[in-house]
């Protein structure tokens, strides 16, 4: 939650000012609602919709909570010194401090899962961008960090699109977990309240009533919040590791946007080094450490303690800014990101050919070589590549005992790339839903 | 994963044969798609089947891995003996070891998930039992350990069920994000396979073909699903939690079952411990523990690195396992749990009508008292009560102040039980969305 | 970090006055050295410490860093408009930022640590004093939370002093592990700086030279750091989680002191809720998330990444904080705890003598009654008290089976409560090191 | 806990045989104590070592737990088959179950200590004869996978050493964390049994005792213990992580050792994947996921809940056996790893010079200019070799304002290898304590 790492729109949600804005709301319409009831007489509700535009002064209820102790009863007392102290006389009435608390904290996570969720809408679009311009430019798949075969640098994008794809759907299930309120009293029962109220102030605030809370919302729904962000944060450290792998000088297949004016070291300057990605992994460790201490927060003591409030004043407004922060940071490094086609070809072409070796030892077991005697055929060429430095389709067409399974135009066909990229078009219709033009 | 926290069917899911079996699946179908494609002989593809009912020889194929260091050749290998290894020569034809190894462990965590939804089953239908033999089963409620209000043992029940329910749903959700296959070569570009060979196999296997795979399933899946699980377990400890408070000796409102033959305690046998349910509080800890794992898997380099694979062998059984076995014992728990009204009827009385304060508190400002005035009074009865150990009923009808705001019949009204249990039945029917007999 | 759990000391080590004020003295000090060395001019070296009382300008630092994007390089400019271009010009030579930042991380949690330690002595010294105060205070010991064997209060209070002992010499050995400093160069290989500059500024610092350093200090020293951390406030909820237990309705055995103003909930007077020791379990799950990510930090690429770092921006100061703040709320719940002796002895009496039960057991056995039969006997008598209500010690008095074994002085002495608490002062001395007055 | 992850020696520990030895031996010892004060007959305690040389039938053990479900009455029962009834009588007099579980766990852990600390010498011994080795075998030194300035693989072998020395220096502070016994009782007062029996045992057993138990010896040190596996676990993967880039194809510096007959891949025979230093990644963070738990295990109910234990049972086979078999590993890899100098030389000159630059700039700023134009000198011919695909040092000796500072003689002397590497000896001195030869 360090300015560093934040953006103004998910700070705001934490403010005090969004705080007490909240709670007016509830308390409001909670008012509109025990009117309505005939509880409370219907000027006194009408009364407190005065406070409706007045800014609340946050260093007074801090002053009042100085003395009071007790942060719902500073607001109280404060709101009462807008509205008047007898209009307001029936404001809280029959609630508990934590029916206010409680649901002002689920508004401030849907806010920020709202934006955590228009953040990843852009960087999919980043995402499909990307993969649609670098749809067929060729780059080496590595296993193990070891060549494989041939893949595309789309397919790199696609398979990221796909899985914030899955993310959003994940943050979309994590809004619905905490979008609940409850206005139920001491102990959930009721018994100082209608159940009306609570249908009342949930429908206006666009929240479904608790089913059943007791005197907080039951704890498993934020586990499950925290640890969908959790999720997410994975996934951009999976993204943030691709990109630093790619620029790291031996590979160089990418790099991050370097700004004509930024210094990429006090003593060193041409080294360009991937500090936004190396950032995210750092970051999406910062949003993950919420995980634990959110589950933890489960088990509450009977009808509540109130253990996990110093957690979630902290991973609260901490989990929410980092990964919003996060999620906009990779939207830029994608979006600008600095590919290197040329780089890809030189780097695969590193051993000569091994990377086709693959193919060369299926095209042998198809014309109906042993699967072990095809392995040993294809590894003694493979090691004078490796070892002496040969090209690899030079010595395959040198092997008397390959020739006498493959004739040359059959080797030479095993090395071309368009045998790896004849899927691509059917993946990207996998991913993106759309047929490549015809 | 020890044997003492285990159940025999999920054992089962994670034992080699099972593991064998599962790759044979995927190897036969393969090779029927295969054939289908005319890529291999059908011949070939029908030979396969032969080994559909020969139980697979867990110690020779161990044996053959000893020399190979590689366990899918051991398997292919075992399978030839099986075959005939002329036979069995398209077998695993243009597929990479992780085409089997990712879509088993996908079927695998499909099978474990779909046994958790049965134990969810069965621990959801002990709550809802017990919820309504207790529904109006009188007992205080508490925050932060301390007596609030009056609140029903049917909603205690009742509340677990809802919070249970929603882990259902996360288990559903969680058995989505894993139920994917993909056989899509070295790199994930089906460079040496076609498309349908993944299709085919997944539909058998009761899969969805990953969108967009690299040599390997993407893992912000798995992470996903050790999320859930970690909440589910959460949940296990909340429950847990309440019944050893309910089960100390201060409070003595419920027992786990205590069979006649069990010994508490070498030494005091007086004792009834709620062994059974802090045994579920450390087995919470211990499924918990794979989720942070889970999550460092997701960013694998590249097309993948093995890091992910220890962490898998040990955590897929192992949280899987504990989880199955503590829904379970919990399910047990939550079926026999003695439960002693009388007992809550006694501690809710312990300070002498205290807990009905607030509608005390209540009815006083409805009366036209002073929000400041109104605690006040209430303070100043509950203080003796507190403090010498008076009647709070007593004192306030002692009390000229109050009797000034409220008449003899009102203060006596403000201590009836029914108050309290109104609305339980609503609660109810939002729970288990049933409405009460009329 | 929020204010709410913060205190000003341990803040102001994480401010950015602090941190540059740390930087100007690693400068500074380099500056000297180097001027030994005969490397750069001995009046540039002095001309440094011009700015030795001046405020730097935070402001005007981060306005450089906006256009430069270092901040090393932003304080630099900012130092040399203070000391003079020219004067300045030598500064930071031959030195690398990492050189800077680690060795000032350190610095800050070295003082962090000093001001823990003494948080530490404040809390010892309490836990003493109350222990001494309540070294015979009988009251029930607990297992399962199930009445055992007598203790006393003293006894919880000594051997939370003792968890706290080890807990100090963990920090102490945590502030050892990070008390070290680098100023190796660019990849620690002193290349254009000479070892005897750290071996100075390390010296002036208070801490030792990194034997071995890359661009950065190794991150396991900070792992282990955070670990300690985190087992102490392992230990804080502990102790925690025992007043919690102490202060429930039920037991009532002591209570948080409770100001005369302070209001403990808005709806019911009465309670007194334990919210310090709630808040302190919350605070220590706050300390222990960041254990797990500075384990992550330690793998670091090559000579160094920046992953680590915006990790340690949030937990380098907030884990420090918060285990302050919550040091400080502990040794002030521990130092004003009410405590209840007369409702240690009725709780303990709850049961009429069955926690005794383990002495007649023990003394059935060695009056030649074999382990089973004993268990039985004392068993069936317990069993009475358990269900009928009756007194224990009266039920074995009048069973003739007992009897044939013990004579009724030998039951009663069964009953004697100084047999529990007869080796406290060995166990005090065994704690407190100490010998009781003879 | 799996066998694929495991190593007898270690796994021995945890056996039900090793187990009852260590419980016999505390009863057997605690016998002896009890006799000595006189408080059981001589001759009883003698005829418990009938047991001395019998090996305990885990099976008939079982078998008798399953109906008293309780472990320890369980032995004691077969102990008495062993012992004879009548002579048995006296063992386990005045102890609880928890003395002799708790005692066990801590010999146990002390003991799988030890074999860590043995397995750390030999890692020890393995990365500093690789250091002297390679004391002098240039390579780049990278900061953000950059190429930075030369250091030697030497370096990174010392850097290792000096880690892993501090982790055995953790762990030997581990080992003395949980190196305490207690026999203590019921609650830890001592009331039934007199210290001197625990003072007896622990001296037998090589335990202090410790200082203030409840029923159980305090969790603080457990969750120490654990917490600094988890940082020697977090080493290991920085270790392994340094290897894996090693190996990757466009670095290729070091390879893990690659046995004739192996087989790296079914499909790509020239493959060579560090899957070994892979999979210690993932043990990592096998290990390091129980350090968590053990953090939520410390704070138990009063004088012990059991919650921990389900924990324990897993975690302290599973983390030591890993840690343990890790260790092994990653011995044999650095005792094998292929390192691969000329590779080394090639990745450092593959941008001709640049990774001078640091030495120019300085160079320049010494002989009189500005930082700032130094800074600009430097990048001017740095963007030419970096974007042209020029010589460094060719550029500068063709550079006139460069030349106006620097004479060519000069300008040759900083891409001086030699320059970089003048101080390993002082820090391998520091390192390894020992001087170089003369």
């Amino acid at each position: 939650m360090i300015p560093r790492y934040s953006r103004a729109e998910m700070v705001n949600i934490w403010s005090p000012e969004t705080k007490f804005r909240i709670w007016f709301d509830i308390e409001a319409h909670a008012c509109d609602a025990q009117a309505d009831l005939g509880v409370i007489p219907r000027e006194n509700a009408q009364a407190v919709w005065k406070a409706k535009d007045v800014e609340f002064d946050v260093a007074r209820i801090d002053e009042i909570e100085a003395v009071t102790k007790h942060d719902v009863i500073a607001f109280l007392t404060h709101l009462a010194e807008i509205v008047g102290e007898t209009e307001a006389r029936f404001v809280h009435q029959g609630m508990t401090s934590s029916d206010v608390l409680d649901t002002t904290f689920n508004v401030q996570l849907v806010r920020a899962a709202d934006i955590l969720l228009a953040d990843m809408d852009g960087l999919l679009a980043a995402l499909k961008r990307r993969a649609y311009e670098h749809k067929m430019t060729v780059r080496i798949g590595r296993s193990h960090g070891i060549h494989a075969e041939p893949t595309t640098m789309g397919l790199t994008f696609a398979r990221f699109y796909a899985e914030m794809e899955r993310n959003k759907r994940r943050l979309e299930i994590a809004r619905d977990e905490i979008a609940t309120g409850a206005i139920s009293g001491a102990v959930g029962t009721f018994a100082n309240i209608d159940p009306a109220v609570e249908a009342h102030v949930c429908d206006k605030l666009g929240l479904a009533p608790e089913p059943i809370s007791t005197q907080v919302i039951p704890r498993d729904r934020h586990a499950a919040f925290f640890a969908a962000l959790g999720v997410v944060a994975s996934s951009i450290e999976n993204v943030a590791t691709e990109i630093r792998h790619m620029q790291r000088t031996e590979v160089l297949e990418a790099e991050e946007f370097f700004s004509a004016g930024q210094k990429g070291s006090s003593a060193m300057p041409h080294k360009r080094n991937p500090v936004l990605t190396e950032n995210l992994t750092g970051l999406a460790r910062l949003v993950r450490m919420a995980v634990v201490p959110a589950m933890e927060n489960v088990a509450l003591w009977h009808e509540r303690d109130i253990s996990h409030s110093s957690v979630e004043r902290n991973i609260g407004p901490d989990a929410t800014i980092t990964l919003d922060f996060a999620l906009a940071r990779l939207t830029s490094v994608i979006d600008k990101l600095v590919v290197y086609p040329d780089n890809m070809l030189a780097n695969m072409n590193k051993f000569r050919g091994l990377v086709m070796s693959q193919r060369v030892l299926l095209a042998l077991t198809q014309a109906g070589v042993s699967r072990e005697d095809s392995y040993k055929l294809v590894q003694r060429n493979a090691m004078k590549v490796w070892e002496e430095g040969k090209d690899f389709k030079t010595e395959l067409l040198a092997d008397t005992d390959v020739l006498a399974a493959l004739n040359p135009d059959e080797i030479e066909e095993k090395f071309d790339l368009g045998y790896h990229t004849k899927h691509v078009d059917t993946i990207f219709e996998r991913v993106f839903g759309e047929k490549p033009p015809a």
